[in-house]
C-alpha cells in the first residue's frame, strides 16, 4: 500500500505531536500549514513534516486533511478547507468537541469522507514546545463517523490512529462524547481552578494530592478557554452532577457514617485500579 | 550532643518512614512498638528499628515519643502514653488532623512537653510496604505547639523534622490547621471519589487530567476514613465553599464571559507554578 499524503492544519501540541509521530513512524508523507511562518520553519527544522506552509491552499491536495487548530478556529476553517477536500479523500480533525464540529461538516456537504477525531492526549505544555511523537502512546483516541464515512476511510484513519500507538473508540452520537469529556476531562480543569483559588496561606501545608489535582491549571489558559466555551452546556451539567456527588460524600462525612461510606470509598478505589 | 532515643509508636508508612528516615541519617537511636508481631519482626529485619516492640511499655523510657497511629487510635493511646513519657521528654505525633488529639494531650496533663505534628507526605502504599526514607524530603510538616513545648523542645523537634528532609512550618491554632488541611488535603479526596463515580462508560475516554486528580483514589480507604471521620466539620466546610467555586466556574462558562473566566484561569496558573 502507497503512503498516504497527510495535510496537518495547525501544528501545535497535538497537530505538531501527529505529525511527528506519522513520520518518524514512517506511516505518511506528512505536510503541514500554520499560520506563523515561524512555526512552519521551524516544523521544518524539527524534520516533522516534508514540507510546511502558512496557507493550507499552497500545499498539494492530500488522502487525508487533519485539521488540528484550536475548536474556535477549527469551525471557521471548515468552510475554507472542506472544499477543497477532492473526492476520495478524508477530513478528520482532533478538537475536544465534537457535535459543532461535525455540524460545521455536515452544513457545508464536503465530496470528501467526514470522521470526528479526539484523541485524549496532551500535557501542560503549548505549541510545538510540547511536540511528541508518543504523546499518544496508549490513549484513547474517538472517532465519530461523520458524512460519507465508508469502510475504506474508517479503516484508513483506525490505521493511522492505531500506527501513531493510540486506542480507537468509535462512538456515534457527537453529543454523547461531548458529554463525556466534559466529566472525565473538562470538570477537573474546573475543579483544578477552584482547589487553587482557596485561601493562599492553606496553599503552605499543600502535599501530593493538591499538587496531582490541580496540574492541569498549568495548562495554556487560551486552551482551556476554547474546549470550555465550546462546550459550555455539558460542562454546566457534569458540573451539577459533581457537585451534588461531592455534598452527598461531605455529608455521610459529617454525619459520620462510616459504613455507607466505606463501600463508597472502596467501590471507587475498585473503578480507579482499573482504569 | 548525645543522639536522641526515639520511640516511634506505630509502623504503618510514616512512622516506618520516619524510623527509617531517623536510622539511615544517624539522627536518632529509634525503638519501635507496633501492634503486630510480624510487623516488629520486619521493621528489625529492615534495620530501621534498634528493637521494637508489641507494647509500647516493653521499650526503654525515650526522650522522644512519636505516635504514628491512625487518629482514632491515637485518640485511644494518649491516655495511655502520656503518663510513661518522663519529665524532659517530648511527646509528639503525625495524625492528620490536630484539634481532638491536642485537646486530648491538654486532658491527661503530662509531664514532658507535647507539639502536635502533621507531615504532608505518604503515598497510596499502606504499611510498611509504602515505607521509604526520603518520602518526608521537601515536604511541608506542620507543628503546634501543645502544653509544656518551650524552647528546648521545639528546638529539639525542628531539628529533627529538618533532619529527615521537612520543612518545618509552625502553627499556633489547630483548628486553623484542620480546616486549611480538609482544604488542600481531605477535599481533594472527596473530589477524587466525585470523579470515580461517574458513568463507567465514560470513562474510558478518560485522559491524564482525569488519572492524575483520581491518583489520590488509589489510597487505603481505612486510612482516609481515619482522617476523613476526624475532622467533619471542616471538611464540610471547604467541601461547601469548593461546590460554591466550581458552581461559579461552570456558571461563567455557561454564559460564555470569556473575560472573568480568563482573568481567573490566569490567576490560578499563576499560584499554580508558585506551589
Amino acid at each position: 500500500m502507497r503512503k498516504p499524503d497527510v495535510l496537518v492544519v495547525g501544528l501545535g501540541q497535538i497537530g505538531g505531536s501527529l505529525a511527528a509521530a506519522l513520520t518518524r513512524r514512517r506511516l505518511a508523507r506528512v505536510s503541514g500549514a500554520t499560520r506563523r511562518e515561524e512555526t512552519a520553519r521551524r516544523a521544518r527544522r524539527m524534520g516533522i513534516v516534508a514540507e510546511a506552509a502558512t496557507d493550507f491552499r499552497g500545499v498539494p491536495p492530500a488522502d487525508v486533511i487533519v485539521l488540528a487548530t484550536p475548536v474556535r478556529t477549527l469551525l471557521r476553517q471548515i468552510p475554507e478547507v472542506a472544499p477543497l477536500a477532492s473526492p476520495g479523500a478524508l477530513l478528520t480533525d482532533v478538537g475536544s468537541t465534537k457535535k459543532d464540529i461535525l455540524e460545521a461538516f455536515r452544513r457545508c456537504a464536503p465530496r470528501a469522507a467526514v470522521i470526528g477525531g479526539h484523541p485524549m492526549a496532551g500535557n501542560e505544555k503549548a505549541g510545538l514546545d510540547g511536540c511528541d511523537p508518543d504523546l499518544f502512546e496508549g490513549r484513547p483516541w474517538v472517532l465519530i463517523p461523520g458524512p460519507g464515512a465508508r469502510r475504506g476511510a474508517r479503516r484508513l484513519l483506525e490505521s493511522l490512529v492505531t500506527g501513531v500507538g493510540a486506542r480507537p473508540l468509535w462512538m456515534e452520537d457527537p453529543s454523547r462524547h461531548d458529554l463525556a469529556v466534559a466529566r472525565v476531562s473538562h470538570v477537573p480543569y474546573l475543579l483544578a481552578y477552584a482547589l487553587m483559588e482557596q485561601p493562599p496561606e492553606d496553599l503552605r501545608v499543600a502535599g501530593n494530592s493538591l499538587r496531582d489535582a490541580t496540574r492541569v491549571a498549568m495548562s495554556d489558559p487560551a486552551m482551556v478557554l476554547d474546549f470550555l466555551l465550546t462546550n459550555g452546556g455539558p460542562v454546566g451539567r457534569a458540573a451539577d452532577e459533581l457537585t451534588a456527588r461531592i455534598r452527598e460524600l461531605a455529608r455521610l462525612v459529617s454525619r459520620g457514617d462510616e459504613k455507607r461510606l466505606r463501600r463508597r470509598l472502596e467501590k471507587a478505589l475498585d473503578r480507579r485500579r482499573g482504569l
